[in-house]
């Protein structure tokens, strides 16, 4: 298997919210495709932050995409030059109040190879704590709702909670969880 | 919780691999939103394929986005009109020559409920069988691969599967088995 051959490129719109760009592409068989689009981002990230109780601390906000409601981790974009810890912690803050705890990478994935250039950082916190400074902006519209693992395994099995980067991380997180549990 | 509104809605770009629309919100309190992009895609399908020996029926190709080569599932697009389920037997014949098999839904997910608008079914087919009928045209280029396990579970827990709809849906197939075997 090779990677195929960039013979032209190059961008249709280049906005804060939408980077697309067209390529043209030779495969390693010499057929061309004169038009593949690639969605560039910044890195992204999310976080399962649990508190000492053992709660979820998870956000409710509107998605236009799906144009519905959705409960989902915490998530984000690193800022240019922001590492993906700092940014996870960052928005942790920002959108919920919470900081502190020891953090972990879970998983690195993408929301789809194919046709976006960026990765998704997702990360565990533990023992988060409240600090009282939640600092929205008028363009946020979100409310944080503390989850029992079990709701949060609800969302998971009804396919209620859909950003496929977050359900990719929660289930491998309690797929760990059900590995290292103790046999009888 | 509530909506937003879309107040106006144009489309950047309609071809046949991106569909781009901008559509101008508000939001509950009032603010505006003058440009958010959400991208229009059709119905996506995936299916995690087991042969009646346990091993896995994956695809190794090239995904242009992240400049690489990656194992994956069968994935694909559902045809205008065409259901999920018979998109995905369709796909995992034509990618891989494999057909039959106990065919389950194991999740239903979005790459991205903000800026996309469409959901990706995640199947399950189990005892699948080659039938010799796998016919690519000259614009797919990918090899047929039969993985252990053992493997699969390599290639998630090393991020080196990175397509978070079937980590996605992996994840949740295994933690399901290990939720459900037998404690000594």
């Amino acid at each position: 298997m090779e990677k195929w051959t960039t013979l032209e490129s190059e961008y249709l719109i280049r906005r804060p919210w939408l980077t697309a760009r067209r390529d043209k592409l030779m495969m390693p068989n010499g057929h061309i495709h004169p038009e593949y689009y690639v969605l560039e981002y910044p890195t992204w990230v999310n976080v399962i932050a649990i508190d000492r109780q053992g709660r979820f601390i998870m956000v409710e906000q509107y998605r236009h995409g799906l144009d519905d409601i959705f409960t989902e981790l915490v998530a984000g974009v690193a800022e240019d030059g922001e590492e993906p810890l700092a940014a996870a912690r960052r928005e942790l803050e920002e959108e919920t109040g919470y900081t502190g705890g020891q953090w972990e990478l879970n998983t690195v994935i993408s929301a789809n190879p194919g046709s976006q250039n960026n990765l998704s950082y997702c990360f565990i916190a533990r023992d988060v704590e409240p600090n009282g400074r939640r600092h929205l902006d008028e363009t946020e519209d979100l409310s944080v709702k503390l989850l029992e693992r079990s709701e949060v395994l609800g969302l998971l099995t009804s396919d209620t909670m859909k950003q496929a980067l977050m359900t990719a991380s929660l289930w491998k997180f309690f797929y760990n969880e059900e590995k290292n549990r103790p046999t009888v």
